[in-house]
């Protein structure tokens, strides 16, 4: 196309289009065109080999699955993303978008002892997500290919050995992408598997979906989500200690609508809330002002497996007032209260009273709230953020994951009944460890990543094609066909534009060049002054 | 495992199980392990590699796609085979086991005039089938692998000729796969699309689900269902015309039955049914009593677009008899009847007289029925039958399709609204052709094909490996694996087998080898005599 189609919805899309390398076939469901699938195959290609380097074997699992072997582990009720399929009255299937209920019973087979493990089996597969909006044009589609890989141990010692040297393999298969100066590991919620973190590899994007928060002394790196965070300046100050006032602002709600009314700026103020947990505890959490509360932190501290904000007729009936005046003041004594330490050296600050109305200022620990036994971090963290550990400024930036690497500990193997005899001839529960790459996913990401102002400047290494030869006159068709066929002895990929007529010149073919984003442009033409090559040759992007 | 398992309905898909290669998830849906997906990316590459070299374009269609494309073409509610993926209350979407709907609009931004044609994409991509009953085994199930390819063309001549290259293109494919000498290219039935015929790439196999019929001489290959037939031997006979009886003979009903009865042979007898086609007409056709009645060829001689069996109670109306007495005798003036050319010279023969209970001998044409018209040809083509056009008696065999090819006319390129601009810059609609290639299927028939007791008996260009390395003993293993880095560093494929132990000898190896089908077989054993080399080589299958 002439110029970038309307409606992709960011800068490399839009290119893609425009050199027909994608079409969209619905809302993010696309084809993929010759030199795209291409690039795809370069990119599985290098993830095939690295895997295969780590002793990993491939296999290629259905889409299709029965709906037994979910109920088995009790997958069916709670993953709501995947698309069930009617096929009979009484019969369902499921489109996957995960593999583990597959792999499962049939690496149980292959395993018999302590011998067999540490085993890992993977796939290049197409995946199906039912997602219901949108998180990022190609990122992610309802229709996706994944490469996915799920390994099996005999003990935690060999599991850990086995992880650390995947993340090694990771980042090999990230540095031939050309991907190594700005690929992180960051550390992660492990989802329903594991209390532990998971672990995902992400990169460096304006347009990425994540923040990660990078501790550039400890090299540690967290994806927002579970960022342990620390207030930048702690606000142990000698201001004198006021007595406490309650004021009444009725109808006025929230952290900013409070500062301006009481004067009290939001790092002076509190934010309470009151959750239930998924055991139908209510709890009340409470946070400065000027932060917010996580509710991944929050459910870890507290130890359960969901939190939800609890509902308006709860608040009331808990707190007796309406939303909006809750505070860590008057609060019922049987229920648990959790303080961030975002607040912990605040003096004279501002919190709800739980009275319809009412907010009090000027409070103070000791004088009018009890000191907690502790404070902690449930915080979501922001920007100029320290690390608790270190002590250490967080650098924010945003980026966008691509692969990602689990410990599902015996979660699987238990339930599917899988075992192996350990040294003593006891039957054990191996543990497993499952590893993702989006690799259509990576496509766009490197896309994006590699773009300039005239198309997508490929690695080398995934480039659709390694020459783009522009012949302009049919004259001159002969020698260029020569070029490219001794240029394919060669093993190398070529793009022979012989497109002729006024309306496909220098200027189009070199621009479409571009757009494809070949390195190696090879022209011939008639203006050739170099007589004994008959060509002339550029390298995109150098003048 | 040591024995075929149960449950597998033929032997070659026992023989995978047993080997490892692949394993059932559900019904007719099938994980490849490692070595089987080795297999299918050797067929793959060989398949991909000739479509490119007849300048096919490869892309990669999603298998997800919405409504209402398939609604233009009205196919969203005629076929029936589709999973239907109900998304929200109002949106449903298709996995696709077909896709002209997808890259009809797609190429339609590709071609611009008759400059572009003619042009063909193709992709190698998961398929879907909501089959309600097993065809059989792997060679038709829910989740299959096709490659399918679209063409476009200006003219009938030009795609004539682009339809006969692809032909010669397969058949260089199925050489390469080794299946050379027992291909056959039927003529099949063009369904929907066309009423032409269409092609059929068909594998000779004692366990295949269609019967070719097969002319030596004029090599004319034909699929029963279309094929044209003539009888064996023409009774033209001096027989002495009797007078007609009607025997009243009821309760008995059925070809079998009266010759019993009445002592008429059945190829004296004739078969008369009711039929009413789509635009509710109906028809009387009769056939010889020993042939069946072709509904596809019927159907083309009425030219409707299909036809079914009149109801009991249209046949009671129509005929004024009860089911079993239909005949050519006594049938109402206005209804047509159909005469197969198998009834041509008969002579004193059977038919049913269209009343309750009785059923006429002795007939004879002229004397007792009007000599049609016309007698037509719409037999089921059964052995012995010969070719009318010849003359030739057919060969008739079972046969597996791994491919066919359909002329589609302008069927989706008109709906679809895809134009070209001709010589005379007049927009024209293309014609357009499909060529498809069942991938896993192809696996299938080529496991069958292969197969001897020991296993089966891979051609070189597809074998999950080209060496087995049987290592006996751990001070073998150095020298092995050195075997197996210098072989692989000559691009070949290794198994090296090291497993240890006792239960793992000699025999236990070889027969994994065998089981496998890798052609070269090296021992390394205390035992190997030949000391220079180190190690033993066998040939898979020589003594």
């Amino acid at each position: 196309m002439k110029s970038t189609p309307n409606g992709s919805d960011n800068i490399s899309t839009g290119l893609l289009l425009q050199s027909g390398m994608i079409r969209q076939v619905m809302a993010w469901v696309y084809t993929y065109t010759t030199l795209w699938l291409q690039v795809l195959k370069n990119i599985e290609n290098i993830v095939r080999e690295e895997m295969n380097n780590y002793a990993c074997f491939e296999t290629l699992m259905p889409s299709l699955s029965p709906k037994d072997i979910w109920e088995k582990t009790g997958r069916w009720d709670t993953i709501d993303v995947f698309f069930h399929i009617p096929v009979t009255n009484d019969k369902e299937y499921w489109l996957n978008s995960t593999h583990e209920e597959i792999i499962t019973p049939l690496l149980w087979e292959f395993i018999q002892s302590y011998k067999d493990l540490p085993v890992c089996a993977y796939q290049i597969q197409n995946k199906f997500r039912n997602e219901k909006r949108a998180k990022s044009w190609l990122l992610r589609g309802r229709e996706f290919i994944m490469k996915d890989a799920y390994s099996f141990h005999s003990s935690d010692e060999e599991f850990k050995e086995y992880y650390e040297g995947m993340k090694k393999v990771y980042l090999k298969i990230f540095e031939r992408l050309g991907l190594a100066s700005d690929t992180y590991i960051a550390q992660a919620d492990g989802g329903t598997f594991t209390d532990k973190y998971s672990h995902e590899f992400q990169v460096k994007l304006a347009i990425g979906e994540d923040f990660l928060f990078l501790d550039n002394m400890s090299k540690e790196c967290f994806n927002k989500e579970v960022t342990p965070s620390m207030i930048p300046v702690l606000n142990i100050s000698d201001e004198k200690l006021l007595e406490r006032q309650d004021m009444y602002a009725p109808w006025i709600i929230g952290v900013e609508a409070l500062a301006k009314t009481l004067w009290v700026p939001a790092h002076k103020s509190t934010k309470t809330m009151l959750f239930e947990t998924n055991d139908e505890k209510f709890i009340v959490a409470s946070v400065r002002g000027d932060y917010d509360i996580n509710t991944l932190k929050l459910q870890k501290i507290i130890g359960c497996k969901s939190i939800s904000l609890a509902s308006e007729e709860k608040v009331r009936e808990i707190t007796w007032a309406e939303i909006g005046y809750a505070g860590i003041i008057n609060l019922p004594v049987w229920i648990e209260l959790y303080i961030d330490d975002s607040i912990t050296w605040l003096t004279n600050f501002e919190t709800g009273t739980n009275k319809t109305g009412y907010h009090s200022i000027n409070v103070n620990f000791w004088k009018d709230v009890p000191v907690p036994e502790k404070f902690y971090d449930f915080k979501e963290a922001k920007k100029w953020d320290k690390n608790p550990k270190t002590g250490e400024i967080y650098e924010v930036f945003k980026a966008s994951e691509v692969g990602n690497i689990f410990p599902l500990e015996t979660k699987f193997s238990d339930v599917l009944w899988v075992r192996y005899l350990d040294e003593n001839n006891q039957e054990k529960i191996p543990l497993m460890g499952c590893y993702g790459i989006g690799v259509s996913r990576l496509m766009g990401v490197i896309a994006e990543y590699c773009m300039d102002e005239k198309g997508i400047a490929w690695p080398e290494n995934i480039a659709p094609a390694d020459y783009y030869i522009v012949v302009l006159g049919e004259n001159n068709l002969e020698k260029a066909l020569w070029l490219g066929k001794k240029l394919e002895s060669e093993w190398k990929k070529v793009i022979l534009d012989d497109r002729m007529g006024k309306k496909v010149g220098f200027w189009q073919k070199m621009g479409d060049a571009e757009l494809l984003g070949i390195k190696n442009i090879v022209i011939f033409s008639d203006k050739t002054k170099d007589t004994e090559k008959w060509y002339e040759t550029k390298i995109r992007g150098e003048k």
